[in-house]
């Protein structure tokens, strides 16, 4: 038996997300499915960040055991073969056999992309949120530094969430502008269902004066998403990647060297 | 009466290229269709580059006459509504009723994008052509200046074309690279029948070293299509834009201030 992690990119449009759920294909779904083919066994992924309906990914994680001989390594190239176009590994390798996608400290980078232009253009309808509105730039990114360091981000969850600790870490929050294209990239230890679409939602408002950057520091202290902007389409958001603060891959050649 | 100009953006991958045919959905096909329906006359557009099935665009340029009193101006707006998501019209201006988009003289650029890493990134599987193999840069960026100037381009022209004058002027042809993105950036005058996309392909073959960036002045020389390079495929290829040496909104501003 082995553990195998996958780094999966894909493009989310045509799925009802990451999770399996009993109406529709989903990205786990339909790993699960082709992995089982491959692998001639039943296997199941456990995947780091479980995406919504729409949402894309450079670099989601997943991982699984099996008892297939084949290399890790070689199973990335094997599973291409038979996933569809909008589903590829970038990488499979062996990890630990107690290694948890989401039970080790890690860095998740996102990125939340708006299109800023009079009429939207067809090859990021996609991927990013068309906006035609006029936007303050400059009073985005100073509130968006506002998000930087640890808070509870109560106000910018999903109230549809039972969760104990509302508390996250930002090590970066950072409106950059490239013609017409604005990407909200955003570094944490963790983050809250809707959490960076509420983010990008907010600083839309931000960005239309609805609310001063100074406002941010009172909307996260106010612990109510009432407080916060709207959420913000899920197709703008990109799961960018995951860096494990051990990185899995290095405990196997610890353990490789110590055998 | 008035001919009103479009630029259109689309992205090609649902469609079988521009021109009207019997089978099958083109962006002429369902501009025809939805200016009629919103202008309720018949409306036949004429196109300025007829790009091939799966070709993209963010300019191409259209034109049509109406008796309709809409002001050009606000079709753009309009059609917007009616037409699907993946066709965008970016603008619509009055221009003179016997200005041609064909006939005047005109700047074309095109972009030719290889996506070049170890596996495809689903992101860019509708606009990049994916290459996994180690492409030598430099020679590539030597070999595409050499398409610059006025040169008989036969042996880049599909042999299926029966075009008298094959001589073509190119502004200007660079390969510029942004991490694994590559992007040919073509100007010119015109084109021949599959002619950039041919060019892309004798990059290609520059970039795995059967063709040195010498070789192409000889290639021109032959005057073969079989002497050059292969057809890349028609995703990787986007129509950016055309600039007319007298735009044609220009033309309309002198009548109007002659009358």
């Amino acid at each position: 038996m082995k553990r195998v992690k996958l780094v999966v990119a894909y493009d989310g449009t045509n799925y009802c997300g990451w999770q399996v759920q009993p109406n529709g294909i989903t990205i786990e779904g339909v790993l699960n499915r082709e992995l089982s083919k491959l692998l001639k066994e039943d296997i199941v992924v456990i995947g780091a960040s479980r995406t919504d309906s729409g949402v894309h990914s450079y670099g989601n994680v997943a991982v699984f055991d099996t008892n297939a001989r084949m290399p890790a390594e070689k199973i990335s190239y094997a599973l291409n073969q038979r996933l569809p176009d909008d589903i590829v590994v970038q990488n499979s390798s062996e990890i630990p056999l107690d290694w948890h996608p989401r039970h080790c400290n890690s860095r998740k980078t996102y990125e939340y992309r708006i299109l800023n232009r009079e009429f939207p253009m067809p090859q990021r309808r996609l991927d990013t949120w068309f906006v035609y509105r006029k936007l303050n730039i400059p009073a985005m990114c100073e509130a968006a530094e506002q998000f930087e360091g640890t808070h509870d981000f109560k106000s910018f969850c999903s109230v549809n969430t039972a969760v104990e600790d509302t508390t996250r870490t930002i090590y970066s929050c950072e409106l950059k502008q490239d013609g017409e294209l604005l990407t909200i990239r955003i570094t944490g230890s963790g983050f809250l269902y809707n959490m960076v679409r509420i983010i990008a939602g907010t600083l839309f408002d931000v960005g239309i004066g609805k609310i001063a950057p100074e406002d941010i520091p009172v909307i996260l202290e106010k612990k109510d998403r009432k407080a916060a902007g709207p959420t913000a389409p899920a197709h703008g958001l990109t799961m960018i990647g995951i860096e494990y603060e051990i990185p899995p891959e290095s405990l196997m050649e610890v353990q490789v060297e110590r055998t």
